[in-house]
């Protein structure tokens, strides 16, 4: 491609950025952003070519627009490239699907195709941008019923292009599988955090006791709030179904230590051991 | 140090047996084990220099026994090691330190100092075996009342002599703190991991697009179910707190979620985010 907009230079956007001109799939990359000082700062890192303040004199004879904002900003935004008559290709990377899949169908012109890379990091903004955020990271396309075939492989392409391994949803089967795998891990990352604070307010210097099981297991806990805030905005069903959940399993073992039950406890313990080394291979 | 017995040659006393060695803090590395098989490998690794098949033939003539097994196990050694007329120093790395610190108390000529070194992995067994688990690692030291300074002295210098950061605390303290950094994150990553097995259970190939926020929270889930039973069992009170207060902020989560209500979602999550920037030092 020519010229590639991509709207969002936060930490998805950066390494999008990088990440298209490091495998040459674009010659000239916009970026464009609310906050002048980060598209300075991307500028000056050679991250983009040339800056725009907003998306109406961002998108020019683009062939293509990323939108790498929170989910509610994509939704602002699909219908602001329809008002401007935008009729090049147009992907988003947000981690929920639906909603925006739903208004993007009410807007039969717009050449849109909804994808979802599973990578990232606790590190928002353009201070976690990394080179090769996108490689051998799985990624979802989430086609509409009317996306043109030509289309979708345009998209799939694209993602292969970066080294990424793609699978193909639908909008609703996504959002629950990531409401599992993402936003639910993500929420007791928070209130597992939240709690540890909250009960050591009065003797915090106990984190510098801490080892590599509370550092893992709460480092999602630091990412950015507004983009979790729009994901479980828009995720708030099969979010709701997780945690129902979590909460019969999370009886369950308050109940096994209420009682002293040993074998209830082993038994929970085991499962999780088995069910994790089962589906969860050993990082390379 | 001439001589040394370790009780239990999983992950934690195979590790401590090299860590001895390669300190240069003991010449000769007795290994006790129920399992054969274990201590087979033990000596074929050199990780050990003799095996016993139980406490009463390991201990003989050495300077310290080290009891790195579970907590359950450590409460039942130690009378044996009373009844044996055992007088050298005793240790244990047990993950909780009130309910073994009592007992050691009804047992006072026993030469014991609780102790609990904060590393691990989800790699249980001895081909977890670590040579380097103890360097930097926190440790806290828990002296009952009556404990020597000089038997505390010696303790203390032990684990410097490892490479380990030592704190000194009291078994109720350290019981309380651990529940929050370490076991509440446990039974998080627990229940989390049994959740989403048990919603993806019709299509558990989900789990192959999962990014590093799901592999980091559900690591410690892979734990010994055994162990982590033991200090359930023995921590019931602090964890029982502990789930107490992440069962408000879960139903925090789960009503803003219900009401759609994005400032509270958006408030929980910076708090989230500010906690751990605050306590949590970046890893190095």
């Amino acid at each position: 491609m020519k010229k590639v907009t991509i709207v969002g230079m936060g930490m998805m956007g950066a390494s999008f950025a990088l990440a298209l001109k490091g495998a040459g799939l674009a010659q000239f990359v916009v970026g464009v952003d609310m906050q002048p000082a980060v598209l300075e700062t991307a500028l000056q890192r050679g991250i983009i070519d040339s800056a725009a303040a907003n998306i109406a004199s961002g998108v020019g004879e683009s062939d293509a627009v990323v939108l790498a904002t929170p989910v509610c900003a994509v939704m602002k935004l699909l219908p602001v490239l329809d008002k401007l008559n935008y009729r090049g290709l147009i992907i988003d990377l947000g981690s929920t699907k639906q909603a925006i899949c739903e208004l993007a169908e009410n807007l039969p012109d717009l050449q849109f195709v909804g994808c979802h890379p599973m990578a990232g990091s606790e590190m928002a903004g353009i201070d976690g941008v990394q080179r090769n955020l996108f490689v051998d990271a799985p990624v979802i396309i989430t086609p509409a019923e009317h996306t043109k075939p030509a289309l979708l492989d345009q998209a799939i392409d694209l993602w292969r292009n970066l080294g990424c391994r793609v699978t193909v949803m639908n909008p609703a089967e996504h959002d629950y599988t990531v409401a599992l795998i993402s936003h639910l891990p993500y929420l007791a990352a928070v209130v597992t955090m939240n709690t540890a604070a909250e009960l050591a307010r009065h003797h915090a210097n106990i984190f510098t006791l801490i080892a590599g099981g509370f550092r893992d297991t709460t480092r999602v806990s630091e990412g950015d709030p507004v983009m979790w805030r729009d994901i479980c905005l828009t995720n708030r069903t099969h979010i709701l179904t997780a945690i129902a959940e979590f909460k019969v399993g999370l009886g369950n073992v308050e109940q096994a230590l209420e009682t002293g039950d040993a074998d209830l406890l082993q038994d929970i313990f085991q499962t999780s051991q088995k069910q994790r080394r089962t589906y969860i291979p050993r990082k390379k």
